[in-house]
């Protein structure tokens, strides 16, 4: 790491100038071993799924919406496919676990069953349905071209800030109230069932595996992705409140290297769960849409700190004179 | 401007969802008349010049680097230009007025001058040259290709920090102190120089017009070049303090209605002359440099903004239900 900043020091800018974008310019030259960084073309990957809670009325929207939206991304006209197409990054549309017949032509078929059961009842899915998605996940991301090293992660699914909620709460220690926040934009009485839908998976499995016990399809098949993303060398970009919740399932020494948090969402324990996991995320644009906005978003800032990286001259090769 | 919104709302997102993009997409919609906007190549537009005020021993670099920092970005090998390639920006490289005998190849010859004076001891230009330049910059703008809408702002030149903030002072009325920073980074003995220098410019010219008597040659061609950014409907993106004194020279409606601040800055004072000035940047990444390195990564989110409004689908059109 000393001979990654001794060189990033030795380029063109005052010492520190560039800010932010200086650590991840060292995370990037450190996870790819390389002063000269090329990180190929990026990718999103969009896990959807049901929710069993989503029966609890936690949500503004029905529990149909994610299987229109989902058909909203095949067909193009989604704001990840507008985001995405800006940006140049290529996106997948994954059925993690829908509640349909199956997907329409242009999402990947990968369903873990239709939707979770309701954690407040019992355990979202069994422990083994959990290591199966994390390991359909990780053969995803092992799927994608070597040389692409950058991807973002993110989701879809009503009633999944209910999952990430009680998830978080179990996996960081924190109380159903300081993990609470509206999601898409729920009413008070939509937001006083999602607490107490919290605080019941959070009583009933408080000696279970949380991811499994409170998680949903799409979390746990980005947990395994993420986790391969770290081992295979590529780079996570991790969207918002349900991403980190998939994030901090696995959180390792090894992921953390691999890690760029894109964005603090409006969602609103969102900030104290990055600080409590003490990392920093890049934008801070009052979002809180999914579908991986945020990581589409902050993938250009990425892609931008490995080009300073790869390309700037030094003070010696440029006869620029040091302060 | 309730046409726009409602489009906006009318997408398929919960309502605000996508934060501070939502009232970028507004702006580009209603500067560009249209909902479906396409904003074409974008450009980056860097203006350089020498400062007298240099002379007071207000930077942590000598005058020199002006000249060797724009022959590296004429060379490629600067920040701006890896920013540039990285998000397909086209960069133009402008001598305002850097202190040399002529440009080297790749830098749009247009000095008003081998610097400024200091400002100390007289106008930093005259009122005449002032308009020069301004007129010139605005020429450099409509020389552009008339499909391309979107204009980043940025600027190079030893001891234009202190320029910027006495500027900024006598437009906005604030204190020296209220102004200072260290620039690309000078000493505790430096920063009572420019203190200094300041106080002694704004004393000595407070009956002046402040862009001639305190700014630059680079500041004022790009107070002109935004200016007219504005009156040919092109958005102007603008980088950091340098970049926002020249703008607050203009500061006008038609103005306002065409320009995104690309983001607050590590420069002490900047955050509160945006907030004095009631616009809110996009990014905070601590960055200092100048360069027009934060308009560059800001470009790609106001990209963002205008693809999301011309090509998500609505509720309707998507068979997706409101919550």
């Amino acid at each position: 790491m000393a001979a990654i900043q001794s060189a990033i020091d030795s380029q063109t800018k005052p010492p520190g100038s560039l800010g932010q974008l200086e650590p991840v310019m060292a995370l990037v030259a450190a996870s790819q071993r390389s002063l000269r960084p090329n990180l190929g073309q990026p990718h999103m990957l969009i896990f959807a799924a049901d929710h069993g809670v989503a029966a609890a009325g936690v949500s503004a929207y029905p529990r149909a919406v994610t299987a229109q939206m989902v058909a909203n991304f095949a067909a193009g006209g989604a704001a990840i496919n507008a985001l995405c197409r800006s940006a140049g990054i290529a996106l997948t549309v994954v059925d993690a676990g829908v509640d349909w017949d199956g997907p329409p032509p242009g999402v990947v078929a990968c369903s873990q069953g239709r939707g979770t059961a309701n954690f407040v009842s019992g355990p979202a899915m069994s422990p083994a349905a959990a290591r199966r998605a994390m390991q359909a996940g990780a053969a995803l991301v092992s799927a994608l071209p070597a040389g692409d090293r950058l991807i973002g992660f993110g989701e879809m699914g009503i009633g999944n800030t209910t999952s990430a909620a009680a998830l978080l709460a179990a996996l960081l220690g924190l109380s159903p109230a300081a993990v609470l926040g509206r999601g898409t934009g729920v009413d008070d009485a939509g937001l006083a069932r999602k607490r107490a839908a919290i605080r019941a998976g959070l009583v009933r499995h408080a000696a279970a595996a949380p991811l499994a016990a409170l998680g949903g399809f799409e979390i746990a098949m980005m947990a395994g992705a993420m986790a391969r993303a770290a081992r295979e060398g590529r780079l996570a970009v991790v969207d918002g409140f349900v991403a980190t919740a998939a994030w901090a399932a696995v959180d390792s020494p090894a992921l953390r290297a691999h890690s760029i948090f894109a964005h603090v969402s409006a969602e609103r324990a969102h900030r104290a769960v990055l600080g409590r996991l003490g990392v920093t995320p890049l934008l801070d644009l009052g979002m809180r849409l999914g579908e991986g906005s945020g990581a589409a978003l902050a993938i250009p800032l990425v892609q931008a700190a490995a080009a300073l990286l790869r390309e700037m001259a030094t003070f010696e090769t440029a006869g620029v004179a040091r302060g």
